[in-house]
């Protein structure tokens, strides 16, 4: 195995995301890192069956399955974050999709690293490109039958370089968002098409 | 207003898709085209917060707003059929994002032409690249609280050019998905990035 290469936030721009322009972060359907905590207890995996589900307040929802890592600890502290990765990231978010955190510290794994939410627990990843944390609305029967998670964003911030004024920018080839075929099989997010209103 | 380019389905391969890989046409979060009908009248809407839910059966959520018109037509019908459009088909999915069908029929607006489905009375939009027909798994909670629907795919086909073997191939730029961001820029589904597994 590799090793991975060194994943850090030297360059990020930090910036707020006002909660009601959230929603544009997730809304072409970027595959997601979901990091979660509980006392000592930390993971990651990666996501692609996550989507918003309400403008104001911003709510998203994502399938996270019974038997995960990520499940015991959403379960027992209620949080989440939605980390947006970019293509420079690629092969430590496939590895976030195929380990489980039970085998052993995923961050060590991946080479992320980690930095403090604003409203949640749950780790932010660095080199990211957006951030959305989330605190779980508890609706058992989604849960139980459709490992479905439904939660509000609380806040949410983006990299300034590629994310500004509630629009990606996708400038920068290696902080374009990624999109999950199967099999190790990505997208990166593509060319920008604007149609003017008429 | 232009008048709509002219969508055909002349040069596309229609193929079955084995329905344990269904889940591989929107797993990369394209945009969707809602397709429905309930006796005579018809009706197609874009969405972005659409993804699966399940592999098998094959299962997937869509959230349809409570004024729209679609949702009336789902509500009496149970049935729905997802429409994967492309590139090509860009202007008209805006359209089918913005106008609603209760001002005038939106295949006209559109240029969108339709054809028979296999398992649901919904129509089929040609030109598009992949189709779900799914039939509604009755949950009223998740439909009047969150306007989300959950429904079961029954018949899933795509274009044999772009989707074959269970992967999209998008070796043609006009029939690349898209992603929608807002306020009428989308993005093209972008480089295919295949991780070595080790």
């Amino acid at each position: 195995m590799r090793p991975p290469k060194p994943l850090t936030v030297a360059d990020t721009v930090l910036a707020p995301v006002p909660l009601d322009k959230a929603f544009r972060l997730i809304n072409h359907g970027p595959v997601v890192l979901v990091s979660s905590a509980h006392g000592a207890a930390r993971n990651v995996m990666a996501a692609a069956w996550a989507m918003p589900l309400d403008f104001s307040p911003p709510k998203v929802a994502v399938v996270v399955d019974a038997r995960s890592y990520t499940r015991e600890l959403i379960e027992a502290s209620g949080e989440f974050a939605f980390n947006i990765p970019c293509r420079n990231q690629i092969e430590a978010v496939l590895k976030a999709g195929t380990a489980t955190g039970r085998d052993g510290d995923k961050f060590a794994l991946t080479g992320f690293a980690a930095f403090a939410g604003k409203r949640v627990g749950a780790p932010l990843i660095e080199g990211c490109v957006g951030w959305l944390e989330c605190k779980v609305i508890p609706e058992p029967h989604n849960e139980k039958r459709h490992d479905l998670f439904i939660a509000e964003v609380l806040a949410a911030q983006a990299d300034d370089r590629v994310f500004r004024d509630g629009r990606w920018t996708m400038t920068d080839d290696g902080l374009r968002t990624l999109h999950y075929l199967s099999g190790g099989t990505f997208f990166a997010t593509g060319d920008t098409l604007t149609i003017p209103s008429e």
